[in-house]
């Protein structure tokens, strides 16, 4: 026997066939005499008869078998009765009536059901990944990865860009998270780095005159991991040489217009693509990543409420702070005292101190602070849009309080509301993002995107201080789906002495900058060109193309919040002769714990 | 200015059209008043042209430019005169005049010119590894590589296969070579490695269900550097379930002859590689990687010379060995005795005792071992088919001194007497291998391939005893072309109870086999088909299609002989934070030597 089609593609067209099928037992019913059996594969279920009159052979093994038992079946393909018709499966019309039938492997009882919405723990499901694996909606996980990765190596190939392989032995460079490291044992006390990312190998082949390069590259960070991150992850990454960044937009749109298309059969036109600048979209969303697929903006009310009788409105403004509202629409009469008092409760996460709200009735403004405006309310009503019905949410503090604060609430009460359409697709560019941002617990100024970013030409005049440079903004471009990040890109520093200033305004001297980077400052005195990229991360774009909220849902063997691998039970402790013999190390006893080491947290 | 085309692909169709270039000055000749320039980008050069008369501002920059600046220009192509041809590249009909002039980047001199057949040094190209791939034949054989990869991707998506990546920090694994370590900073004490292959993952996915896997994936060794191995390594690996290896070689052999189509415009008819079991290719060739773009096979004397009177071929005989030979066509004359003897020094490595030869003439046999063979000069002439003006080669030892060293003699003879045709594409399968090997130096027993490899159907009986399974022959096939081992595929081992028993073979107890491969022994419980598959080096066949003979060549950022990458030079130290604050590891201090800590070599 050998298997001539997959099991799940059998349907009424192959009526009369002989078929071979290979496949999992996913239930059996056995009505005495007569068996039925669902047989799965990565294609679906075909459902197996068996009985007296088909094969008394294939009956007696048939009785045998149980769930997740490997079969290899032949028969004849049958169509079912008019009453016993599932409309739900492809192969729903017809069964195969089996003549021959071979125990291709046994199973034990697996310790969840193989199907979709499994209630196993996180953990259960990882230490048993394969049998995870085998549930219809994480075969489709996979999948959805697998074209979009597809359709890239055919849309850039197309396009011209080499894909190219950079190391994962690499330097470690200061900047950016923490490196995993890698000891050589060739030079001891030396180690490799795992990369975070391919960035300055893809400028030196930039440098290298490939003009056009790509990667699906693997990149590393060994961060506490949270939500979606994962120790390792892969960025869809690319690099160009001599375009601008409007064209180099325009490249990824198409790029990404094709993966839309090849996954979730998605027309999306590059060029609507709305364009908003890093301002624009603090502005009016609060964040550099505003989920688009409702509206919702921010309104700046600071000018309005400088002079109110409400202290903490017009304090905010007078101590250089805003005062900015949403308006949830028909949120009145869904969010009782209590469930605003909810939203203040987990807004103080963001810094902000309470939470001011009014609801809009046909009288016009309610609630605890309507007094304070009783001459602005028709204002208000104006400023914000709102209207009968509606509920009003401030923030009154320093922008960078009143801004993550109204992003969330945003985002919170839009789904509560059930104001986000699932089915919508809303693609964002975001640009001219500042070139440095402050990092208040370390006190101090770190590249907003990293230190190979270019400014803007314009800004070119502030490189020349540390302070002008950390007012620079930069030649940056992050797009943004359904408010998330999907890919970080930018015009690339080419020329050494723009360079050293970055590096020069991030806290390194000559002497530290040579020792990190000085591969890439001697590169560019041969003669770099202008070049631009972007890397999208793959894990996350799996997730969303896919519908899921976890990235854990679209990697095969991914990590456990505590970094580890169930199923492998990665990391372990190796041999003395590996780490002390090998290496010349010496290394902790190893706690077969289930406390890990956070302490630093 | 916006680039209208790559320079290299002007010719005389884009005649009197006007076009804007992006590219690195290869050569700039000053005719005084008249400047020609060599501009260059990936896809070749193109002449530009400056002149008072064309733009009197283009030729003032154009004096002031040098090699390997990076201009942008915009000119108008037009036809050169006659004399002024140059047939051997695709711009050779044309010039561009030029109008305009930007220089985007200045250029040192370059420590090498940047052109083919550059004469420095390795470690020089290496550190200066974004001048090398400047280089015409060093862009060719990454395009080349790159091509390889996307006929791999279109194929095997095309038949099925899901692309799907596997973890890199992984678990470290008894067997194989020497894994590269990652210290574990949540866990101190474990250590995560690299993986040398997705294995075990693999298997795990067809456990898992997916029927059809691939994965381009890096793999991991930390060996002692020789000729063509590198620290990381890349495998074009797949995996296939329910089939057999007759129809997993079918379909590789049609994914090779896409490759070879897309890559250098050669048609394989993969049904028409030959199938050589191991026992035969060792016969024949005295090698299980046969080149066989040419003949000369071993011939097996050994009967023949068992009542020798020459008694170093007689007595070989008698003691358990064998004489073999080979015909070198025309080597009478080629090879003196000088030469012969250094042949003979020459296989002392494989433990060869003297090299005895024949020279065959008009009058039969001839040399000093002539006189021994009397009575069979004709026997021996028919036996290896030699004709006069052939040399003939003997080796008269245990197989394994016998078969390497006619197998050297064979390589190295054909080679020097040019009998190789470097036009062909010799590919080979070789299947039916054994499927242990003893391993002399540490006095054990080893997989031939590795321990999931599934032995023959008819061997299973032999697997019930350590010395039996030893004597097992193995499913599996190598993939051979033009005596480099392209690939190595095997069925896998999907039944607990045969995994237990190789790994047993291997020395394993039923404890330190759960340690190291529970998860799989526990996996093959619940229903795992029979599967197999089979991973490509990619970095060697880049190689032989690029017609290299060092896969550094194929490689963007390779490591040198000590593992170290010239550039960055990765591996450094790090900070004391890095190893003992996050990772609580004692190192030892890195000494910046050139002298490697290769002591137990």
């Amino acid at each position: 026997m050998k298997r001539t089609n997959y099991a799940g593609l059998i349907d009424e067209q192959y009526e009369g066939q002989t078929v071979v099928l290979d496949g999992w037992v996913q239930k059996r019913r056995d009505l005495g005499g007569l068996i039925f059996i669902d047989l799965r594969d990565r294609e679906g279920i075909v459902q197996l008869a068996f009985s007296d009159e088909i094969s008394k052979e294939a009956l007696e093994v048939a009785e045998l078998v149980r769930s997740e038992y490997v079969l290899e079946v032949s028969g004849i393909v049958k169509k079912r009765a008019e009453g016993a018709i599932n409309e739900h499966i492809h192969s729903g019309k017809i069964e195969v009536q089996v003549t021959d039938i071979k125990v291709l492997a046994e199973s034990k009882t697996t310790p969840f059901l193989i199907e979709d919405g499994v209630d196993a723990s996180d953990e259960t499901r990882l230490k048993y990944r394969y049998l995870d694996l085998r549930r219809p909606e994480m075969q489709e996980n996979l999948r959805i990865r697998s074209k979009i990765t597809a359709a890239t190596h055919e849309f850039l190939d197309q396009a011209g860009f080499i894909d190219i392989e950079t190391p994962y032995l690499a330097k470690s460079t200061p900047e950016g998270a923490r490196d995993y490291l890698v000891p050589s044992r060739i030079y001891q006390g030396a180690f490799y780095a795992l990369p975070q990312s391919p960035q300055l190998f893809k400028q030196l082949l930039m440098g290298a005159g490939f003009d056009r390069y790509y990667q699906v590259a693997r990149a590393f960070r060994d961060e506490d991991l949270r939500g979606d991150r994962q120790p390792e992850f892969t960025q869809l990454d690319l690099e160009t040489s001599f375009m601008d960044q409007d064209e180099i937009r325009e490249l990824v749109g198409q790029w990404v217009a094709s993966i839309m298309q090849k996954t979730v059969d998605y027309d999306l036109d590059p060029t609507d693509i709305p364009v908003l600048t890093w301002e624009e979209s603090m502005r009016r969303y609060g964040t550099d990543k505003p989920d688009m697929r409702f509206d919702m903006e921010l309104q700046d009310l600071s000018e309005m409420m400088a002079d109110s009788d409400f202290g903490v409105f017009s304090g905010a403004v007078a101590n250089g702070g805003m005062v900015k509202a949403i308006v949830v629409p028909g949120g009145a009469e869904h969010y009782s005292r209590k469930e605003i008092d909810k939203l203040g409760k987990y807004v103080e996460r963001f810094g902000a101190k309470g939470l001011a709200w009014l609801k809009v009735t046909e009288e016009g403004i309610a609630g605890p602070i309507a007094k304070f405006f009783t001459e602005q309310g028709e204002a208000i009503l104006d400023a914000t849009g709102a209207h009968a019905g509606d509920l009003i949410l401030f923030a009154a503090d320093k922008p960078n309080v009143v801004n993550p604060t109204l992003d969330a609430l945003r985002r919170m009460t839009a789904k509560e509301m059930n104001l986000i359409d699932n089915q919508k697709w809303a693609f964002a560019w975001i640009i001219d993002w500042p070139l440095f941002e402050y990092q208040p617990e370390e006190d101090r100024w770190i590249a907003a995107h990293h230190p190979f970013t270019m400014p803007n030409e314009a800004d070119l005049p502030l490189m020349a201080t540390t302070e002008g440079a950390h007012k620079a903004h930069a030649q940056s471009y992050d797009l943004v789906l359904n408010g998330y990040e999907l890919g970080s890109g930018s015009i690339r520093i080419h020329r050494m002495d723009i360079q050293q200033q970055m590096l020069s305004a991030l806290g390194f001297t000559p002497e530290s900058a040579q020792e990190a980077f000085g591969f890439l400052l001697e590169g560019m005195e041969y003669g770099f060109p202008p070049m631009g990229g972007i890397a999208l991360g793959l894990d996350r774009l799996a997730m969303l193309l896919a519908g899921r909220d976890n990235i854990r849902d679209v990697i095969a063997f991914p990590k456990n919040s505590k970094a580890t691998e169930p199923m492998t039970e990665a990391p372990t402790p190796v041999s003395k002769q590996q780490v002390e013999g090998d290496l010349g190390l010496q290394a902790p006893e190893y706690a077969d714990t289930d406390t890990p080491n956070l302490a630093e947290e």
